[in-house]
């Protein structure tokens, strides 16, 4: 049986998203901590993993998957069923665009104002609540009248999006206003093998 | 056969995107000019077809895609081959994860800054480079020894990354330093229905 090394650390929101999808999906595997807030993923030796020198880091015995959404992607493929990634035209234009407001609003918006208040980070926070608010708009009219962002079940695009959004008060981003947002979140954290952040 | 419009604006790098793989494809399409510089992004009428409020939109008959990211997929599985996309897990990950420096450094980092440049946005031109340069860096280390991003041939992953990249200079983010990129830009420009941004 192949052997799945994750390079993690518990406070990232982007391998948060890795190890949600490993326990949905019932797969054991090894996790190696690398302390991004330490300097740990800037050194030689990592960044011969991932010359990006992020987290989350794949290692599937000898092939190596760097970055979030290329991870869930593969994951999901490597299962072998589309319940997760769809693979028609459509089913699977569909996951990409959350993924792409994952990438986008999400990443640059909530996350970035997360690393700002938590690890003292120089971003603009209101910039960061700007550029996320598109985003998080989309996700609620979305949301206002399907229960999941991209098909009738749960897809990696909610995977994706999800430990930003849960995370976004973190970053002093305010989730009042998005009743359907905040539904949703409930509904992944009913989801068998959800597990908190900090597990 | 499908009527494809794309809703679109000459001078967008997004945008551009979905001009060259339409074009590589041989597809015919109406283009449909939005101005965002203007702000007809922002209507009502515009946000119906995409609540994010930003172009590329493709409209394939009666299916409405928002996000350039997703409709390259969506154009690359609607093809029906897997020459632009793969469909085994590694294939599909090994694009996904320039996909998502696409979305990522180049369009925070390389994009951002271009914006600052030529329209006086505010944000901060050194903060963007900052952000481009992993990026580039590792777009820099893998065009070292392999001609093409994400396979042995051209694939989304080189359409998602280019047009930023060969718009670096605008936004004052020099490329010298970076030979392989460099060489890589010039053979995407040699590909079969290649045209500049300016068309």
């Amino acid at each position: 049986m192949a052997k799945i090394q994750l390079f993690d650390f518990e406070l990232s929101g982007n391998c948060y998203k890795i190890r949600l999808l490993l326990a949905m999906l019932g797969i054991t595997y090894e996790r190696v901590r690398v302390d991004s807030t330490a300097g740990e993923t800037q050194t030689a030796e990592f960044k011969a993993l991932n010359p990006r020198g992020q987290i989350p880091v794949l290692v599937d015995d000898d092939t190596v998957i760097w970055d979030s959404m290329a991870i869930l992607v593969y994951l999901a493929r490597r299962q072998g069923d589309t319940r997760w990634l769809p693979d028609d035209a459509l089913g699977e234009a569909r996951v990409m665009q959350w993924l792409a407001v994952s990438e986008n609003e999400l990443l640059y918006g909530l996350a970035r104002a997360r690393v700002a208040v938590l690890f003292d980070k120089p971003f603009d926070i209101a910039q960061c609540h700007r550029d996320a608010t598109p985003g998080v708009n989309a996700m609620e009219q979305q949301l206002s009248t399907a229960d999941w962002l991209a098909a009738d079940h749960p897809t990696i695009a909610d995977i994706a999006c999800y430990p930003y959004v849960s995370l976004a008060e973190e970053g002093q981003f305010a989730l009042a206003p998005y009743p359907a947002v905040r539904a949703w979140l409930a509904r992944i954290e009913a989801l068998p093998g959800w597990q908190p952040l900090r597990a």
